[in-house]
């Protein structure tokens, strides 16, 4: 049997009691039964958001949860900033373009940190700014932005903060409520270990007042139909029925885990992960002051085909990772750190990394990187243990 | 353990290699072995839709689907005919509202033909009419439109129809290319006998002409990006990855039963189950001339509570049936006959559908549903063996 080892950032891995749950008998989403299955995935899902604001299930992957913000949020005309800082930054730029938002891009360098005095001069620059779009983790360039500090900043003037947590979400903190975040979309298959098709956006009482004035043409994705069918614990249209009776066994995998806990073992993973690329010799893409436990970007040595390695570490060793996107094409790999990804699949992906860039004429001590992960492993159990 | 039968019109009944197909380790969706399985579905689909226009994938409802038509066919003022004979017709006129679509709004008796004449008419008064929407069977009612009909009307003009199959394909005869419909819109948790979440539209070159042309706002559901990813094997977002996997083994079943054979045993089930409720003395809702063999639209009896016979069905004896919608509600009970739906299944539901109308005092011959059910299914194996 060839190995199948996802250590992709989405999909992710599905642990075995939740892929048997995806294959249970389907039922029939107009039933007390679903209904009860809508209360408690809504429950889960509002932990792991931690905020009381209501969760919209809607049967798309995370793009359509994204569209679902700008369509419901915006006007064509009205003014938003965007903090671009990879693909799915410019994601947001792109939903903005498309429904003719007037959107002020700040770029940041890939990579890099936001730089929140940046982002405070913009917004004192035009009172009228509607939205501030940003990425919780921005998945193309493995860097966490500090959505607190971002936050904080926001919310004293009229916007309202919309975050893409599509890759962080149940992999490292968004305090929803108490930063001050106005609206979270995400979907079911990154940290919720679950197949794509399940996308759900929570929103604060000031975010849904944009909803009810925007003018914007919607229907599928319209979350004035979305909040009345709540209201009824029920969808709008037919939601992804078997993800979200698997979504349960998700969220009561993360609980009985304990929010805080499944945060200490992604940065455990991530760490380790850091450690063994700088043993191989190789340095990380994100700035340290940024990079995220979601996923590790790693720079592709010099001389070395990126394309190549990602390929040989799949076709050959059954051990999927990321390549670059867009400008990063073969410039970086990326390995995640994501709901059930565990230190034997790191270890098990670090090995064949080793392989593979051996293959390609990588000069470095063979074992180095596998031992300086197995050595933080072994030392850091859990969280706080070191 | 509980008896649990989904006769409903959607979800249906999902078999169980195709339960086991959904449970597999999840595959990410940029490898050669994810797009081997799309080559498969879009031949398969292609098969089932009798076509040889694309077919594009959308992470969604059926409604994502019909959604993706309307806005990337049409823009705002815009003229098109809607035929509206149900709920599902009414969705597209609401479709076409929500996009400042010019609609003209053919209404129907629900549970009668559509008059040809009237279509004819309406297209012939405006010459400007871009679209024809129609749905193939009205889920709502039980009616089957006669879409060969239309089309022959339709393809005489510059308009393009567009085929709400979302309940219909792979359960009725729906000849895409022979019959000339330019665009077919469906879904995977009817006939295909899969959870909710995949959407599709298989469209004409002369239907992508419109898409070209219109300049509704779009995003996720922009089928110029659909085309272009379909061109490189992909798809533009983050497909419905296991549900694309299951579909490979739906699609096999289907191809090896053959579509004339699932087509006949939609119909024979449609026939015992029509006998059936005419021997328990109830009527059939839909008109003998449009009656659909994809789900039987039954009346309820004077005098007896429909919401309540769906709720005894269910929470009594587990057997899910659907009720009637809108004005429909509690008036009529719905009994589908898609999928994997077979001849016991259907035994089994009017068994306790005459134990349920027996509790609420209707009455009746006991038995001689089930019984006129059985003698038909005992004398019509399979298809044109009476």
């Amino acid at each position: 049997m060839k190995r199948n080892l996802l250590l992709t950032p989405g999909p992710t891995k599905i642990p075995s009691d939740i892929l048997e749950a995806l294959a249970r008998p389907i039922i029939h989403h107009r039933t007390p039964e679903f209904q009860n299955d809508i209360r408690q995935v809504t429950e889960g899902l509002k932990y792991v958001l931690q905020t009381k604001n209501d969760v919209y299930l809607l049967a798309s992957s995370g793009t359509g949860a994204m569209e679902a913000c700008v369509v419901n949020l915006l006007s064509a005309g009205d003014k938003a900033i965007v903090i671009e800082g990879g693909k799915f930054g410019e994601r947001w730029t792109e939903l903005c373009e498309a429904y003719g938002v007037n959107a002020k891009v700040m770029k940041v360098a890939w990579g890099h940190d936001v730089n929140l005095a940046d982002v405070k001069k913009l917004l004192d620059a035009d009172s009228a700014t509607k939205v501030v779009f940003v990425a919780h983790c921005e998945t193309s360039t493995g860097v966490t932005t500090d959505i607190k500090a971002i936050a904080e900043v926001v919310r004293k003037t009229n916007a309202v903060l919309v975050v893409d947590a599509v890759s962080s979400l149940g992999v490292i903190n968004l305090e929803q409520d108490i930063w001050g975040v106005d609206v979270v979309a995400s979907a079911s298959h990154k940290g919720l270990m679950l197949p794509p098709g399940l996308g759900f956006v929570s929103m604060s009482p000031k975010a849904f007042k944009l909803v009810e004035q925007s003018k914007t043409p919607r229907y599928y994705f319209d979350l004035i139909k979305s909040k009345k069918a709540f209201a009824q614990v029920d969808t709008p249209f037919t939601p992804a029925i078997n993800i979200i009776v698997a979504l349960k066994t998700s969220l009561n995998r993360i609980k009985s885990q304990g929010l805080q806990h499944v945060f200490a073992e992604a940065e455990r993973l991530a760490r380790g992960t850091r450690l063994a690329a700088k043993a191989l010799g190789m340095t990380l893409f994100a700035q340290e002051s940024c990079i995220s436990n979601v996923l590790t970007a790693i720079n592709v040595p010099a001389g070395i085909d990126g394309e190549k390695l990602v390929k040989i570490m799949r076709d050959t060793h059954g051990i999927s990772i990321a390549g670059g996107q867009a400008e990063l094409k073969g410039k970086i790999i990326r390995i995640a750190h994501m709901g059930c990804v565990n230190e034997d699949d790191i270890i098990m992906g670090l090995t064949y990394l080793e392989q593979a860039l051996a293959e390609l004429g990588y000069k470095f001590t063979a074992g180095a990187g596998v031992k300086a992960a197995r050595e933080f492993f072994n030392e850091v159990h859990t969280y706080g243990t070191k």
